[in-house]
């Protein structure tokens, strides 16, 4: 079903393996179930252990926005504008000041990080927050894809002395965003967003988006170059080495939910989710098998390993005595668990153990005194595994393409554009796809798809989420 | 100060020990700076490891309660209804539902809970998650002690097929507290708030008080039991063994930001913080002492130390070029940072560290070899010293009382009261303290201090935040 109709699946999915509960009475709120909140947070335990390493610290501001502030910047204020819930009484009483929920939070950190930045000695700054941030969508609403509350939105913020050395962040953001996804066997293309689809505010966006199995890409992470755009009217000044003084350079850069999302997509299949070892709630399951005559030396061993690997792992045994071995098998693999241990009377006898890996199905006989060794290279070829068969499928859905008629509304085409907007928009309106804009890693000699000018620019096209 | 000033030293060491940024333009919100959020996440850990392992799994609900949803347990929206942040516009359209800034997830997470607990099997179930709550607070806010946006609100939630259970839930959620706050060596008294003091909605509640340095208690935990009073409203209903149906008895306990306010003020000194080794950023600072002749000897040894003892704690090694010694001491007893290894040519020469401790600003030498047993010693005397300074001075500021003339405003009071609402309002009224409840743990015989009726039951009384 996955391949067929790949939104029933996910949302089968979503439910089946108690990611979120969708029926909360709201639009686009949803509800993150104790096995999904797990997955979640150890991946934002992934992308805080990386920021950190480059130097990022974690902060945390107020959802809370005034409304002058939110309006200071304005080109900033005109892309959100439609989207902000507005808080406008506190019990019964008008509030003198509207306050906005964040929908992302520069308005709500400049100002502060105006009174932190003195002089060239503070720079550069880098800090960072995993916040919930609000959206008004008025589009349709998807679990994890597109939400009236993001709850999980890491928003970084970056100040320095110079341009270059903001264009220098932007690259360390890029390489930031490359280890995670990496870590996540999630595939990713780069491209710098057309000028019509930048972030308000920016001089330019540059994202990452991902193929999902039907084809359409989704953006799973954007870095901004704000340049000087918000610290002139923010007026985060500081003294440069000469004694003169600039306001800073900016960059912004964040992922969302949507990561959640791609690691259940792009990994899962028609059985359920497939989970990566460093993300999965348990990394392995132990199911003891159990026939009357040998229930008691087969629990004493099965809790014997379990004691034994969790110190390593997490590990979790299954000793439900209401359910067969074969409808627990069903309900851990469609929980994605990456590894089930099988421990019966038969693997006792023999000195064994009976591993099943979810990605590939297999079952193998492993040795009792080597299980650990074992687990350990297993996981990394699992990643391995994940890893390479999801890029696989995310280059077979990209085509290159030379003429308008040969576009395919299910791929990614990547085609020659000369880069001006109006064809950019032409081709946008002739096709229906988006224009995810240039590839920052790939040029070719050829002439734009629309005007025939001659261009070395690839730009990628796609049906979008 | 601290002793003098009580308020006027809170306020300083929560700025210079860059807890917050209280410079937010919106009144009771404030920014959590790197130093105190990494303090505020240890602690969530901490609490987070304790629900765990007494069988509580995380959620994570929605912050926006549609209108209908939070007015329908009558008690409960009339004790949060003039402080209700409701959201009443998205974009510039009005909403047809006024959202309102969760004040607490009971009514968010009541009726879906509705949906998932269908049979005494589904029984009991534990939840609890860690979310911002937002109270209108109209009295004068405090960083960490009175808020707008409560940042840090653990709220667990408890269902159950039985009164007795309910009850039982109480005793463990009194349990949970007591491990949590001995922990972190927060000296408490357990009260069973008045009638008009309790939770909207409540059949009771408990509550966890500590004693601030100028003597005013502060809540720092409360235990609800709901009874039926929601579950009959949510229709939160399960199928027992006989095959009929009851409504399901309900606890709920939290805590929130208020727990870094307590370990702030209580184990704090003149000099700034005073951290447990739990929930210290760093565990240990190293500070190399410098001279011109020895710099790459001291340097090498330090470097050498600051990796081996990396591997068990965490650790800083302050390498600024621009500070002396003695203000790099300074700066991190003011951060409170439990132990600070100092290295210079003399200790090399003798195979020793010069080991501080932040506690009772001892000085010890201590043999290279033995380092890590040393300092694993002395992290549990840390904890023991803070812990029973702490509770002796709490002690001390507990007086047992027998007539309405010896009350003492600066002090918690134990008095006989009868329990009537009529002697304890008159009590309120009469010396301007707050009733703070009655003691769970202590009884003794004597006459109510108003109306001189016969008791065996202990009040405090007390001036409290």
């Amino acid at each position: 079903m996955k391949d067929n109709n790949f939104s029933e699946w996910y949302n089968e999915i979503i439910e089946k393996a108690e990611i979120l509960d969708v029926r909360y009475p709201v639009k686009g709120l949803y509800i993150w179930l104790p096995y999904g909140l797990r997955i979640r947070n150890n991946i934002i335990s992934i992308i805080k252990q990386i920021l950190e390493a480059h130097g990022h610290e974690e902060v945390l501001f107020p959802l809370l926005i005034p409304e002058n502030l939110l309006r200071k910047e304005s080109e900033h204020i005109k892309g959100f504008e439609e989207q902000v819930y507005w808080v406008t009484k506190g019990g019964d009483k008008e509030l003198n000041v509207k306050l906005a929920l964040r929908p992302t939070s520069e308005t709500a950190i400049y100002p502060i990080v105006a009174l932190w930045i003195k002089s060239h000695k503070d720079l550069p700054l880098k800090i960072y927050q995993v916040v919930n941030v609000f959206r008004y969508e008025t589009k349709h609403t998807r679990p994890l894809i597109r939400l009236r509350e993001i709850t999980t939105f890491k928003e970084a913020h970056t100040f320095h002395k110079s341009m270059e050395e903001a264009e220098e962040q932007v690259k360390e953001a890029i390489e930031i965003y490359k280890k995670f996804f990496d870590k996540l066997a999630i595939p990713y293309m780069i491209n710098r967003r057309p000028d019509w689809d930048k972030f308000p505010g920016a001089l330019y966006t540059i994202a990452f988006d991902t193929i999902f199995p039907d084809g359409r890409t989704l953006q799973i992470a954007t870095i901004h170059n704000l340049g000087q755009n918000f610290s002139k009217p923010f007026d985060i000044k500081f003294e440069k080495i000469d004694g003169s003084f600039d306001h800073v350079y900016q960059t912004c850069y964040g992922i969302s939910d949507r990561v959640v999302a791609s690691v259940i997509a792009i990994h899962g299949d028609k059985d359920g989710l497939v989970l990566l070892p460093d993300i999965s709630p348990y990394q392995i399951v132990i199911v003891p098998i159990i026939y009357k005559d040998s229930k008691k030396i087969v629990l004493e061993n099965s809790m014997e390993i379990y004691k034994r690997l969790s110190k390593k792992y997490r590990v979790y045994i299954d000793l439900r005595e209401d359910e067969t071995p074969g409808s627990k098998f069903y309900y851990w693999e469609m929980k994605g668990i990456p590894l089930r241990i099988e421990i019966g009377p038969k693997d006792i006898k023999e000195n064994v153990v009976t591993i099943f890996r979810r990605d590939t199905k297999e079952r193998l006989k492993v040795e009792n005194d080597s299980i650990e060794k074992f687990i350990n290279d297993l996981f990394n070829d699992i990643y391995n595994n994940l890893r390479s068969k999801a890029w696989k499928r995310f280059e077979e859905k990209i085509v290159r393409i030379y003429s308008l008629n040969d576009i395919k509304s299910g791929c990614v085409n990547e085609i020659n554009l000369c880069g001006k907007d109006s064809c950019g928009k032409y081709l946008e309106d002739k096709t229906g796809l988006r224009v995810l804009g240039e590839a920052i890693d790939k040029k070719e000699h050829g002439s734009c798809i629309v005007c025939k000018e001659l261009t070395d620019k690839i730009y990628r096209i796609a049906k979008s989420y």
